[in-house]
C-alpha cells in the first residue's frame, strides 16, 4: 500500500503560519528547539519503542521500564544533556517511572526542606543516581489529611537516632511511586516525637535498601501495591507499600531547614519561615497544569486528525461521505477541547512566571502574595486536571468504536492521566481550600486589605454586582472586554452569594460545611476566570507569524464562550446575562466553530508531536489510518495461531456436546 | 485479624425494610429468588474466581474465559437451568465472552429475521451450542452508517449461491464480538446484489470455521483486532476482523423473513412488514438500559460503602475522624448517582413492558406507536449509557487514591462499561435521531396526529409554554406534580424553540444540521423527563415494606432535583423556573441528602450484590477494607521476589555508575 499524506488537503486549507504557532505553543524558539530535538531523539531510538506495551504482563512491563529508564540515563550522560534537555527526554519516553519521583519529588523535597549541609551531602548522590529516592507521605489510612499520618519518628537521645516505626496496619506507607521495587532511599513523613511530645509531621531521609544487593534493610517490609487502572499505563510504576519495624536512622537525617531536634532531643523552630515550603508546592502544581495541557492536546490531536479521516454518511451521487469533523455536534464537542488545550498551555506559562515571582518574594521575606498564590495554584490544579481527564475520554468517544482500541492510544492516555485528579491533593479538597480563601477575601472587601493578584477583580465589587452585559447581537460576544466582564461578574456574584448564605448560618464553620457544594461551584467560577483572563493577557503580547494571533483570538473566544454555554445556569442565576444573550452565545459559537474548522488540523500540528509520542494509529500525522489499524491487529498474541489455545479443552467439547464428561 | 462487620453501625441506622427493597429492586419475588440463587452459585464456585484476572496476559486471559464459558455451560446443563436462570448465571460470571453475542445477537437475529424454516434449521443448533454464532455488521470503514457497508453478497444463479466478498480493505468486518477466535458461524450483513442491481444491506448466515478442527474455511481470513481499553476488562472478548475472498453460501442462508431472492435471482419483498425488525432493536436497547442500572449500582455500592469506612480529617479530642460520606460535597456527588441507579432500574422495567406492548401491537399489525417507541428507546439508551460511564468514573474518584487500584474493582467496571456509549448506536447519532422525531412531533402539534406515549405531554403544549412554577419555599420542591411540570415545560420549550430556529433557516435539512447541538440538548431534556416520569409512575404502584416507598420517594426527588440543578441553565433560559427557585432547589437537595444519609448503606445493600460480583476490596460487604487491601497487594507478580527482575541489568549499573559500558 502506497502511503500518502491523507491530511494534505486539510493542511493546505489552514490560514496561518504553523511554524510560528509551534514557537508560541512551545513558549520560545529555545524551548521549541529542545523539545523538537529530544522528541526526535526518542522517536528514532528503537530502544524507546512503546507500541507493544499493552500486551506485556506486569513483570515484563516493569522490567522493560527499568531498561528504558537506564537507557535514557545512559543517553543523558553520553550526550551530556542539560537538566532541561534531560527532563524533556524523559517526557518523550512517555512512561511513568521511578525516575519521575526521584527527580520530581525526592530531589525537590531535599532542596526545599534540607539544610545547606544536608543538601551538600545528599544532592550530589541523587544527581548522579548513586542513590534513588522516592516521596513517602501517603499511608494506607491517610492521604488528604497529612496531619493525620500515623508513622512515628521517635528520638532516642541514648544513640542520637530516630526510631521510625509503623504502629498500625493503616500507618503503612501506601502509594509512593518508585518505592515498591526500586528506591534505595525515601523522604518519609512521620510524626516527630521527642521528650514524650508529638510535634507533628516532618520529613526524614531513610535508606530502605542495601546499596550492594538491593535487599530490604532490617526492619523494613517493602513491596508493590499491585495493578492499577489500565493496560500498560501506570503499571510501569512501582507504587509501593512500606512498613517499618523500629528502624533507626541518624538524627541528621531529619530534614531540618525549618525545624530541628538538638542532640539533647529539644525541638526547635528555625528562623526560616515555614512558608518557604509553599514554594515547592507552587512549583509542583505548575508542572501539573503544564502536564494537563500536554495530555489534553495529545488527545485532541488524535481526535482531530481522525475526525478528518473518518467519513460516515452523507455521500451524494456515490461521492465520498462527509468527514465527521464537519458535523456540528462533532465540532461543538471537539473544538472547545482544542481551545482548552491552548488555554491551559498559556495559564501554565503564566504559572511558571508566578513561581519565579513567588520565589523572589520569598527570598525578600515578602509573604504577602503567598495565600493568593497558594489558592490560585490549588484551584488551577483542580480545574485543569478534572477537565483534562474528562476531555481525554470525550476525545476517545469522538473516535467512535475505534477509539476503544488500545492502538488508538486514548485508553492508555486516559488511564495514565486520571490519577492527576487525586494525587498532589484531591480535587474536591483543593477546591474547598480555594473556597475558604475566597470567603476570606470577600469578608475583607471594603477593609484595608485589598484583594491582590488573581482576586484583584474583587476590588471592583460594587461595579461587578450591578453591571449589565450589553450584548445585543451574536457578534458582540467576540469582544474580549465583554467576555471578561461577565466572567468577573459571575465569579464575584457567586462568591458574594455564598458568603452571604454562610453568614446566615448559626456559625461560619457549620455554614461553610453545609454549603460546601455551592462553595465549590463558586471556586470553579473563580478559577475559570483566571484561565480566561490569562489567555487574554497572552493575546496582549506581541505574537509573530501570519494569522497566528487571529487563530489564538478565535481559540480564546471559543474557550470562553463554550464555558458560558456549559455553565449558563451560573450566568443566568446571577443575572449576569439574559436568556436572550445566552442564546446569542450559541449562535456566535457556531460561527466561531465554522471559522476554526479549516484550521483544525494545522492547530494540532502546531503541538509538534511525533507519531511516537502520540502513540496512536488514529492520530497518525499522515492520516493513513485503516491499513495501519489492520496491520496492528495481527500483532496481538491471540493471533499467533488461527485456532486459539483452549480450543481442544473448551470449545470442541462444547460443540460436540461432550462437556458433561469434561474436567474444566 | 479478626473480622467483624465494620458497617453494622451503618446498617442499624437505616429506616426501612431492606429485604422488601431487595424485591422492589429485583422486580419481583421470583426475579429476586433467581438472581439470588444464581449469584450465590457463581460466587461459591472456585471455577468462577476472577480476582487474579488483571494480571493475566492476553492469551491466558482469553483461555481462562473459554474455560469459564465452558464451565458455565456445563453447569447450565447439569442443573437443567431455565433460560432465565442461565442468563442470570452468565451475568454473575461477569466476564464479557463470545456467549454474550451468541445468545444476545446471533440467536435474536435469526429469530427476528429468519423465516420459520430457517429458524427450525438453525435455532436448535444454536440452542445446543452445536454451532457458535456472532453478529458481523460493522466494518473497518463503516459503523454508524450501516447503509454504507461495503461487503457484497452477489447472487450466482448458476449455482444457486451467494458469493460473499470483501472488495476493499475498509470492507473488512471489524469489531464483532466472538468473531476473532471462537464463532463457527456469523450473521453477516452485506449488500445484496442480484441481476446486477444493488438491493442494499441484508443479513446472511455464513459458516466461518470448520466444525471438525476450527480452521478457517477457504476464502476466509479471520482474527482478533487486538487489545482494548483496560486490564482484563473487554480483552476477554475476541472482537474480530474478517475478510472474505469470494466465499460461497447456499441461497437459503440469506435471512429471508422480510425480503427474498428467488431461485431465478429475483428480489422480492415479503408481506411481512419491515418494521418487525424494530422489535428486536427495542429488545436489545432495553437490555442495555437494564445493564446501565446494574453497572451504575455496582459502582455506587462500592463508593457508598467505602465512603463510610474511609475517615479523613475532623478528629476531635483524639476520637475517630469524620467518615467521608458525611462531607456535603461527597454527598452531593454520590447521592444523585445512587438515585440515578434506582431511576434507571425502573425505567428499564418500564422498557421491558414497552417491549411486550410493541410486540403485541406488531402482531396485531398496529405500527402506530413504533416511531415513538423507537425514538424513546434510542434516547434512553444514549442517556443512560453516557451518564453511567461518567458515573462510574465519578465513583472511582470518590474513593480517592485507592479507587485507582484494580482491586477497587472500579477501573475494570469502567473499562468494560464505556463501549456501551458507542455500540448499538453511537450516543450522539442516536440523540440526533430522537431530535428528528421530536421536531416532527412538534411540527404536527395542532394537527390531527396526536402525540402518543412519552410525547403525550406535548399535547398540552399551550399550557406548558406559559405555565409558571409556583415554588416559593424549598419544601415546595418535594411535590411530584411541581417537579414533573417543570421537566415537561423545559422539554417542551426547548424543543419548540429548536423547531422555531430550524424553521428560520433557508431549508430544514440545513437548519437541522446547523442547530444540531441545540437539538441534542433538547432531546436530552425530553429523555430526562421520561426517566423522571417513569420513576413517578412507579411510585403510584403498591409497594410493600416498612419505609420502602418513602425511600423511593426520596430517591426520586433527589434524582429529579439534582438534574434541575445540573441543567439549571435550561430551566432558567426557558423561563421555567426563576433564579430564586433554582437556589431553593439547592436548599431542598441539601435537606434530602441529609435524609438519605442514614439509609445510604442499606440502599446499596438492597442491590443484593455478592462480594464476588462486586469484585471490589473497597466495596466489601463487611467493610473490612484495609487488611484486605494490604493482603491483595502482595499477590502481584512483582512481589514474587524482593529484588525485581531487571535489577542486575539496569538498577545496579545505574547506582554504580557503570551504565556507560552496559548494553541495554
Ligand atoms: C497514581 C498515584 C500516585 C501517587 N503517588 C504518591 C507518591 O509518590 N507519594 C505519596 O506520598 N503519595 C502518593 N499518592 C497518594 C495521593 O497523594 C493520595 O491518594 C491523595 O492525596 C488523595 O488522598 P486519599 O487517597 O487519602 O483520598 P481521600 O481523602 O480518602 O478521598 C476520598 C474522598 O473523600 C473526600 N474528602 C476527603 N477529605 C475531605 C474533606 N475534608 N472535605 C470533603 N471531602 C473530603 C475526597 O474528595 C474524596 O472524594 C499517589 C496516588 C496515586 C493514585
Ligand atoms: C466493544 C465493542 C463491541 C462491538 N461489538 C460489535 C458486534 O458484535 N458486531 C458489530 O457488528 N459491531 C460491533 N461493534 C461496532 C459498533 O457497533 C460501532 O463501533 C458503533 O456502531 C459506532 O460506529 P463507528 O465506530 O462507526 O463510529 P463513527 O460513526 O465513526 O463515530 C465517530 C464520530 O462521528 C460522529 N458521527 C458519526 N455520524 C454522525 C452523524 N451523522 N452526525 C453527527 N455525528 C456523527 C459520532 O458521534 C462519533 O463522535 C462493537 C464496538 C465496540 C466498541
Ligand atoms: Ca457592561
Amino acid at each position: 500500500m502506497e502511503v500518502i499524506d491523507q491530511l494534505a488537503p486539510e493542511r493546505s486549507k489552514s490560514q496561518f503560519d504553523v511554524d510560528a504557532m509551534k514557537i508560541v505553543w512551545a513558549g520560545s524558539q529555545h524551548a521549541f528547539d529542545i523539545s523538537d530535538r529530544m522528541a526526535r531523539l526518542v522517536a528514532s531510538d528503537p530502544a524507546f519503542r512503546k507500541d507493544y506495551r499493552v500486551t506485556l504482563g506486569r513483570k515484563e512491563l516493569f522490567k522493560n521500564t527499568l531498561r528504558k529508564a537506564a537507557h535514557a540515563w545512559k543517553r543523558i550522560i553520553e550526550l551530556r544533556l542539560t537538566e532541561e534537555e534531560a527532563s524533556k527526554l524523559r517526557t518523550f519516553v512517555d512512561e511513568p517511572a521511578f525516575t519521575d519521583l526521584h527527580w520530581g519529588m525526592f530531589v525537590p523535597a531535599i532542596k526545599g526542606q534540607g539544610t545547606e549541609e544536608q543538601q551538600q551531602k545528599w544532592l550530589p548522590l541523587a544527581y548522579k543516581m548513586q542513590i534513588i529516592g522516592c516521596y513517602a507521605q501517603t499511608e494506607l489510612g491517610h492521604g488528604s489529611n497529612v496531619q493525620g499520618l500515623e508513622t512515628t519518628a521517635t528520638f532516642d537521645p541514648a544513640t542520637d537516632e530516630f526510631v521510625i516505626h509503623s504502629p498500625t496496619l493503616t500507618s503503612s506507607k501506601w502509594w509512593p511511586g518508585g518505592l515498591g521495587k526500586v528506591s534505595t532511599h525515601a523522604v518519609v513523613y512521620a510524626r516527630l516525637i521527642t521528650d514524650g511530645k508529638d510535634y507533628g509531621v516532618h520529613g526524614f531521609i531513610v535508606q530502605l535498601r542495601s546499596l550492594d544487593d538491593h535487599s530490604a534493610l532490617p526492619g523494613i517490609t517493602v513491596g508493590d501495591i499491585g495493578m492499577k487502572f489500565g493496560n500498560g499505563a501506570y503499571n510501569t510504576m512501582d507504587n509501593g507499600v512500606l512498613h517499618f519495624d523500629h528502624v533507626r536512622i541518624p538524627r541528621e537525617q531529619m530534614l531540618m531547614r525549618v525545624s530541628q531536634v538538638t542532640r539533647e532531643g529539644k525541638f526547635k523552630q528555625s528562623d526560616v519561615p515555614r512558608q518557604l515550603l509553599y514554594g515547592t508546592m507552587v512549583y509542583v502544581r505548575q508542572t501539573i497544569v503544564a502536564d494537563a495541557s500536554s495530555a489534553l492536546s495529545r488527545a485532541v490531536c488524535i481526535a482531530t486528525r481522525y475526525s478528518c479521516v473518518r467519513r460516515q454518511f452523507g455521500s451524494q451521487d456515490g461521492g465520498p461521505e462527509t468527514q465527521v469533523i464537519d458535523y456540528k455536534t462533532q465540532q461543538s464537542r471537539l473544538f472547545p477541547l482544542l481551545a482548552t488545550a491552548y488555554a491551559y498551555r498559556f495559564v501554565g506559562e503564566w504559572l511558571n512566571w508566578l513561581y519565579t515571582d513567588v520565589t523572589q518574594r520569598l527570598q525578600a521575606n515578602d509573604f504577602s502574595t503567598l495565600p493568593e498564590a497558594h489558592a490560585c495554584t490549588a484551584g488551577l490544579k483542580s480545574l485543569t486536571t478534572s477537565f483534562t481527564a474528562d476531555g481525554i475520554e470525550e476525545c476517545r468517544k469522538l473516535c467512535g468504536g475505534h477509539g476503544y482500541l488500545c492502538s488508538s492510544g486514548l485508553p492508555e492516555l486516559f488511564a495514565v492521566y486520571v490519577p492527576a485528579c487525586t494525587y498532589e491533593g484531591d480535587n474536591t479538597v483543593l477546591l474547598l481550600q480555594v473556597a475558604r480563601f475566597l470567603m476570606k477575601t470577600v469578608s475583607q472587601l471594603g477593609s484595608d486589605k485589598k484583594p491582590v493578584g488573581t482576586t484583584s477583580y474583587m476590588g471592583r465589587i460594587e461595579h461587578l454586582m450591578q453591571c449589565r452585559c450589553d450584548v445585543q447581537r451574536a457578534e458582540d460576544w467576540s469582544k474580549p472586554g465583554v467576555i471578561l466582564e461577565v466572567f468577573e461578574a459571575r465569579a464575584a456574584r457567586m462568591n458574594v452569594a455564598c458568603a452571604q448564605n454562610v453568614s446566615k448560618m448559626p456559625n461560619p464553620e457549620e455554614g461553610f460545611s453545609e454549603l460546601s457544594s455551592d462553595l465549590v461551584e463558586a471556586a470553579v467560577a473563580h478559577c475559570q476566570l483566571i484561565v480566561v483572563s490569562k489567555f487574554m493577557e497572552k493575546l496582549q503580547q506581541d505574537i509573530a507569524g501570519k494569522g497566528v494571533k487571529e487563530q489564538l483570538q478565535l481559540l480564546c473566544s471559543i474557550y470562553a464562550l463554550s464555558l458560558v454555554h456549559k455553565h449558563q445556569g451560573d450566568f443566568l442565576s446571577t443575572g449576569t446575562i439574559t436568556a436572550k444573550q445566552a442564546s446569542l452565545v450559541n449562535a456566535q459559537l457556531r460561527s466561531f466553530n465554522a471559522q476554526l474548522r479549516p484550521n483544525a488540523v494545522a492547530l494540532v500540528d502546531a503541538f509538534n508531536y511525533t507519531d511516537h509520542y502520540l502513540g496512536s494509529v488514529l492520530g497518525r500525522y499522515d492520516g493513513n489510518v485503516y491499513p495501519k489499524l489492520y496491520e496492528e491487529a495481527w500483532k496481538d498474541p491471540l493471533n499467533d495461531s488461527v485456532v486459539p489455545d483452549g480450543y481442544h479443552e473448551y470449545i470442541y467439547p462444547m460443540l460436540k456436546q461432550q462437556l458433561r464428561t469434561a474436567r474444566l
